[in-house]
């Protein structure tokens, strides 16, 4: 036991917990088949010592192999994606089934092989339908008619990171909250790892735990910068199995820098917000800014540290780099999310300013900073990336070609679908290994749909901005063609919307030919590009 | 001035107010491509006298003849659907743009040949859009950064109907709610029609209107009978052009009797309900019911009168003739919805009974009785019916064949993605001319989504159940094809499945062939029959 490790754990029945060979609790706790938890969310703060025993145990007892009946396969259950621990899983075939997101190569190539069972669910969702007992529909849950108590029984083994137990018990989570709450509720057995390696982040965490209903009662958060839960999380210490140190540190990688494409379609955006605040639509500080992960949204988020806003306020789901130079260059005030998702630079950017910095971050559950009821009452501004759109505004957040999935839905929909001003970006085009605009992010009509016509108030591409709100089907096709479609695409989707406008006599809401709305994936699975060709092997325009 | 008339308007500033000859009006305010709004929600309690008398004006004056520049038509809002008076404004070719549910011929008709833009919205969010000023964005709002105040100006003029008014100017509504409050706001006109048939219905409402973000504030409803809001509605006098007596009654047709299959769907749910109460995933009194329009939804809930539940609630958008029933047996202890929405043989049930019953009876606005954040609070059962699903969970509620509009999502997708148990109901298969089983409502991929996958926890038709939570896109395709697909289609859709997941290498995902997703449409409109034939013309087995 580390000095640093006995200084963190400071209550006396929980420090008498601890193991110092993982390997004991995996052949003392671990068992096929099992529903287990894992805190984290976005690739920060999992359990890592834990995941990575468990791999060494599965490839040494030679388990999973293909035509072995030696399995030791989990139901796989994470705030939203794990860190690189669940690639190694992954690899070795130990994920049985897996909601609700997830992010690495390996567990991706599971899933698409057919090995892995994933069901992806709205984030603020999931920890309550976990608790609801949706799925393990065998148990029986307390008896509703006599308590409000939640269930502990509906995970196996829950593991959680964490940086600090006080004398009390309470335990002091790390850089993310995800599901954590519910796991711990909900769980049999509880391993504890208290990551060495971070600073003890006391003070950061506004934690609540909502009953299922008919015992619910309102989040009655009205501000992005109200606390009304408790700074530490505590736990059924007879469920505790063990308490562990973990040394091993998250790995974030390098965001790549704003390019051209982003940088316009920040500034679109940016002259929109302006409109929206010269009509009094919005107020000049904006309204809370929920940005969703990648390139185009840091992009959009560094657009806004240039910008002139001030007193801006995040309500998010991740807290990111870009977010950084907003409280550096004082034009935010507050942000609340359930991750904060630093790189290595960006971490030690926040850690030396922590005293000053750390005031403004508030991590909440994924329950409360993902929930409908909040993103819909402080009318959040949400901003998020598909995969592609079509010409009436429904948008695939998920699957390629239909079929292929990525990482999931993440918080898109429940941000998207509450917020006041629902936005999706991208860029309009991307290469493929033969054509430069191989891919187009509008098609005539998305391959899977996640977020439905219904929910897309503004659309924007580099190309520029197509604002949706109040338009019916054709007046939204036209205005997403011609403001946000890629010129080599703009005659394309204007000759499928008017062909269909055609040939759709008394059935014009909302006009498609079935039989060609999904021609740009069969050019590209055939010839390599989302173009039409005139002739097989004949060379781009 | 009728001495009923005179009874009911009891407010001496508003009585002055009083047209004789409604054609005044027409005249006086009444200008093409005006913004108007009409109270009412699904075909009760929309004003009649107005949207007449405009029919009669625009025939009379031969207005919006094919060629002619003489125009009257509008951007018409209704809560959801308007009564007959629609129907008589669409024929008249009055519409331009309408939102955001419709139900009617001739409404229909105008949308699908193009006459008439239409958008469909979630309804309890389409009150509040129209207060962030989303549909007029030419106007400028009330400055956020000094008032808390709602626009005026998003409406030129709204006509509600109302029961009575009383002394302090408060008006009483009658059977609906709907949009009425936010339309009361936003108007720069109002006119009052008084229906006079109705009795008055003072104590069944209760009446809430939130303001903008950054200003919401909770909505801290807990329980289905909980009135927190006033009974009354009050408006700017010096907004009322005119108060106008009417003597039109709505007409709601009557219910077809429950039929062998619908009977069989309401006991698949009824049997999953105690299944459900025993493993104590709810209470014996089940959670707050809400049910679509329909023939399946009013069997379903009149399966529920005969199956031995006890202090039911029911928390819906509308309340219809089986809920009565419910009522009657003492098994229903109260019901919350934004409209009445009864059979004349059922008003009059209810009026005979008025005295206890309505005292259990509670009409809301849309925004409260659709709002996600209490339908997810109170943990409600949603039922209701789609026009077809696929293997995998997505619905379509509103487009056939892609395309052609039906009446719009109503208030399905914010029941379906909020409420605990999500279930949609319909009939397996369907006739077509040529064939008794010629439409499925289970395809393999439907031809437009409005409620996706992540929404849909159970599916049930005749033949059966299928209990899709927490189960894998391949396990739910399994599941509905298996439980639910009308046996004349089980082994072309499990073809379908297999021969996908054959094909689909590497994106096994949730397997999809696009080539052939959409093939039983193309029979449907080559052959008249979903079900694929060896041969054109070859008998039906």
């Amino acid at each position: 036991m580390s000095a640093i490790f006995k200084n963190r754990v400071r209550n006396k029945a929980l420090l008498s917990k601890f193991v110092e060979n993982p390997m004991d609790l995996i052949t003392a706790h671990f068992r096929d088949k099992q529903h287990i938890g894992f805190s984290g969310f976005t690739g920060i703060g999992s359990p890592k010592v834990i995941p990575n025993t468990l791999c060494e145990y599965t490839r040494h007892h030679h388990l999973n192999m293909p035509g072995s009946d030696k399995q030791l396969r989990f139901n796989l259950y994470v705030g939203a994606s794990c860190g690189v621990e669940e690639d190694k899983m992954a690899l070795e075939n130990m994920i049985i089934k897996r909601t609700p997101h997830q992010v690495g190569k390996q567990i991706r190539k599971r899933i698409n092989s057919g090995d892995t069972l994933f069901f992806d669910k709205n984030l603020s969702l999931f920890p309550q339908e976990l608790l609801y007992g949706f799925y393990k529909k065998d148990i029986t849950l307390p008896d509703p008619n006599k308590t409000d108590e939640l269930p502990s029984n509906v995970l196996d083994i829950v593991v959680i990171e964490a940086t600090g137990i006080d004398e009390d018990g309470g335990i002091i989570l790390g850089p993310s909250v995800g599901a954590t709450p519910e796991f711990l509720a909900g769980a049999e057995k509880v391993i504890i790892e208290i990551n060495t390696t971070l600073k003890e982040m006391k003070g950061l965490h506004d934690l609540v735990l909502q009953k299922n209903p008919p015992f619910r009662q309102p989040l009655p958060y009205t501000k992005v910068n109200q606390r009304l839960g408790s700074e530490k999380i505590y736990v059924d210490i007879k469920k505790v199995v063990a308490v562990i140190e973990s040394q091993i540190e998250d790995h974030i990688p390098e965001n790549s820098p704003a390019d051209e494409n982003s940088a316009k379609i920040a500034s679109h955006l940016i002259a929109f917000f302006k409109n929206e605040v010269k009509h009094n639509r919005m107020p000049k500080n904006l309204l809370p800014l929920q940005s969703g992960i990648g390139n185009v949204a840091n992009s959009v988020i560094g657009g806004l540290a240039n910008s002139g806003f001030k007193n801006l306020q995040v309500f998010t789901e991740v807290f990111q780099d870009s977010f950084l130079d907003l409280f550096a260059n004082g034009s935010l005030d507050v942000a609340s999310s359930t991750s904060i998702r630093l790189t290595p630079k960006g971490m030690a950017r926040l850690t030396q300013n922590w005293d000053t910095w750390s005031k403004q971050i508030i991590l909440r559950p994924q329950t409360v900073s993902n929930n409908p009821e909040l993103i819909r009452r402080l009318g959040c501004i949400a901003m998020n990336t598909p995969v592609e759109v079509d010409i009436y505004g429904h948008a695939n957040s998920t699957c390629v070609l239909g079929s292929k999935m990525l990482n999931g839905i993440g918080g898109s929909r429940e941000f998207l679908t509450s917020a006041k001003y629902s936005i999706m970006h991208t860029i309009s085009a991307r290469p493929t290994p033969t054509d430069p605009f191989g891919i187009t992010s509008i098609v005539p009509f998305v391959s899977h749909v996640d977020q439905t016509e219904h929910d897309l108030d503004v659309f924007v591409t580099e190309q520029g901005l197509a604002d949706l709100r109040g338009l019916a089907p054709r007046e939204r096709a036209l205005k997403i063609i011609n403001n946000c479609a890629h010129p080599e695409y703009r005659p394309l989707l204007l000759k499928y919307f008017s062909d269909s406008v055609k040939r759709s006599n008394g059935k014009m809401h909302e006009p498609h030919d079935l039989h060609k709305c999904f021609e740009m994936y069969f050019n590209l699975e055939e010839r390599g590009s989302m173009r039409a060709f005139k002739k097989p092997n004949e060379k781009l325009t």
